[in-house]
């Protein structure tokens, strides 16, 4: 009979130790497929324990299949067609971290100020969440995301963008590109995308990641061209017609009625209007969404609350014509809901007891009073007159087009050496058709002045 | 020369009521395209308003594209295409709300009892989190997630799983099925992805709605039956071998090391470990991953944060082979992730002072507990000898097979009606093969008994 030493067992549990002794000669060969094991009262006996730790031993041995009983016969060990050399794995260090470029100036990054976040307001707004709702965040969110959320949006969407839409018409996801993914499954893998170029090219990278027909077509200086986008066969237009990433074109409503009479041509076309900063229109009032004048309800809107809270929190959402949103219900809503129920939540009493109002109103002077320093800060630097500052009355970012002669690369390069990140109008033509521009973005959002001032002194040595 | 009073204008910014005047004769057509508008001087002089009121009106409709300028020339309308009727309205119901089902009894609900969740940890894991990490929680994740979550995810499966992992290998995102469309665009359109019958549905729909090649794959009493995926021309085999949905079933070692084998005949051929509920083993210890058996680096492994905390937070995770977490890296990782910061760092600090630990040990002895009532109310109920428990050793739910002629669906039906739903195993056959097996998914985990003890009550009078 085959028998065991418990010496080694340390704190383990008896039964444990021998189900781990027992298996470790199973896997070496020492027991042989088909062999008998003892009987439980035998094996007890000889080992000096008690039955109930062989039966829990044997248990676990026939739970995970190393070992199978026969009715009156006993116990077998099992056959295992293939003992693989389970690889030996270098020792795991846990500490190691990412590299992080913390000496960098990063003139297009998108961050929000931790200084920029209203924390006292949302940990309290959480607190309540949790002590209020027990119950509501332990029940499964609608796919489309929970009611109230929905009602606050709807009713934001209305006081912000003079949109009348129903709760139901709004589906609540983690980013909007997840809601791009949603987007295709519900308009069809066989449709024609088209979107901007120059353009945000991460909407063209979801696209060819999800394998389907993605066109770039071009613009003028009052948006997409229709024309183009007829040539180009689209079906789907997705644009940013309040403020186009990065050129800032804000798309005058001729054309806007152009397209819309576009989506009315022919059936399956559709507008994906990303309204992504609207919020941070600095002059004037906000321009009206494409979404509400959308007679033929053929403009799928979308929003984040990326630039006007923070992109850490994952949160968008998307407005769909009301035969898109019975699709939705219809063909998708088996999906969960991706956004957490406390965020949800704590999300809806921010928009319904008036802070996320509050906040955009705070952050659009911030932001307003930043622009100006940075235009002034442009003004008294080595730059003044080297330079042409477009497209800088609407969100968080400008154009900013250098007096020089060197290629826009070089000057991407050699600033990068000095330790800043910036990105070129250029870079943003996914078919690499432009030229040089001479012409960079300036997100302004997250800059320290100071480091700021420094950047513009490297950058007027760079390009001469 | 056009005049309008202000006499409407209420609280309205005087600006933005004459810009809305003149955008409305330009709508309505009382302006046509290219005529002249007054010059900023006259127009304000005869309206008795600053020039700057006239300016920023102007300002706003050239900005919406109403009106554009031409240098020294003036303002005139734009040649708008096509004005569309915009449709009337109907008034919005935001109180409006979904129908609940509040007095059903549901037998295949999966949520967690608010009185199961750790709201007071929670709550303060939270705050801390928000007053220590101010700075790191406005910080872009990184699209796998951020190191110190994976970090602790890492531990967790090494000290729970006995799975060696490097965190860079764990990609978290919100919820398995969204785990699922990454997958798709990692692992390739092409491949041919095999699930379980019957199985947890989801996962074939979202195969499905992805439009991938999806086919099911039949199971014996040992789990999916290799040689039928073979047959299927599988490249891809999406399972649940620790604890099958809805069977119950445990895949022995010998077939695990089979399916390996399987992988490793050909290139591009991967498991899906589905490990969703493997917290809950009620007895003996906890079954090993395949993962941890993964000599050739062919399984991925995913589990989630549903069952052993509640699926309302929406977070999920997988374990990749080195490989493909390198190719994650370079085709994907240009993704957001979709998870918030402040979740994410809150559960990472759940996990790493143990609370996580805690809360399964609780949970798994009140599930224990839970299950021994069930099984006395149902021993005790008008139920007894009339029907035979399966699979109960494992997970939140059992299989209840009833001693009955009546069709599944008729059951289903007349159950329906008396306000109680159930899931018949025969529910979980994707093609409908199933005839009737007259055996029943009970899920436990939100169920109170004495509303327990009433269904089985209605369930016996139901079945004869």
């Amino acid at each position: 009979m085959i028998t065991y030493t418990f010496n080694n067992a340390g704190k383990m549990p008896l039964y444990e130790y021998l189900y781990k002794c027992i298996k470790d000669d199973i896997l070496s060969g020492n027991l042989k497929a088909g062999e008998r094991l003892p009987s439980k009262r035998s094996f007890a006996g000889n080992l000096g324990v008690s039955v109930i730790t062989i039966e829990n031993a044997y248990n676990q041995l026939i739970s995970e299949g190393y070992v199978y009983s026969l009715p009156k016969r006993g116990y077998f060990v099992s056959k295992i067609s293939h003992i693989a050399n389970v690889k030996s794995v270098e020792p795991i260090n846990y500490e190691k971290k990412l590299p992080e470029k913390e000496n960098f100036v990063n003139l297009s990054g998108s961050q929000t100020n931790p200084k920029n976040f209203p924390f006292s307001v949302w940990t309290r707004l959480i607190r309540n969440t949790i002590s209020e709702k027990s119950r509501e965040l332990m029940i499964t969110s609608p796919s489309a995301g929970v009611y109230p959320l929905r009602v606050a949006i709807a009713k934001h969407l209305q006081s912000f963008r003079g949109m009348m839409v129903n709760p139901e018409q709004i589906v609540v996801g983690a980013g909007t590109e997840y809601l791009y993914g949603v987007l295709i499954q519900l308009l069809g893998r066989d449709k024609v995308y088209c979107v901007e170029n120059p353009g945000y090219s991460k909407v063209y990278r979801i696209y060819k990641a999800n394998c389907v027909d993605c066109r770039l077509v071009d613009m003028d200086s009052r948006g997409i061209i229709v024309g183009n986008l007829r040539k180009a066969g689209g079906d789907i237009a997705h644009i940013s017609p309040t403020h186009h990433f990065p050129t800032g074109i804000t798309m005058p409503v001729s054309r806007r009625y152009e397209l819309l009479a576009w989506t009315n041509e022919k059936d399956g076309r559709y507008i994906i209007e990303d309204d992504y900063d609207s919020e941070f229109r600095l002059d004037g009032k906000p321009i009206p969404a494409m979404k509400s004048i959308d007679a033929g309800d053929r403009v799928i809107y979308i929003n984040t609350f990326s630039k006007s809270l923070t992109s850490t929190i994952r949160m968008s959402y998307m407005v769909l014509p009301i035969h898109l949103s019975q699709r939705y219900e219809e063909k998708l809503s088996f999906y969960s809901c991706t956004v957490s129920n406390f965020e949800q939540y704590t999300m809806a009493s921010f928009i319904d007891s008036g802070y996320f109002e509050k906040h955009i109103n705070r952050m659009r002077l911030f932001y307003s009073r930043r622009r100006s320093e940075v235009m002034e800060m442009i003004e008294k630097s080595p730059l003044s007159g080297k330079c042409t500052i477009m497209e800088a009355n609407s969100g968080l970012h400008f154009l900013l087009r250098l007096n020089t002669k060197r290629e826009d690369r070089e000057i991407k390069n050699a600033l990068e050496k000095k330790g800043m990140t910036i990105s070129a109008l250029s870079d943003y033509y996914m078919d690499g058709t432009s030229g040089d521009e001479h012409t960079f973005v300036v997100s302004y959002s997250d800059l320290n002045p100071d480091i700021f001032k420094n950047a513009l002194k490297i950058i007027a040595e760079t390009i001469c």
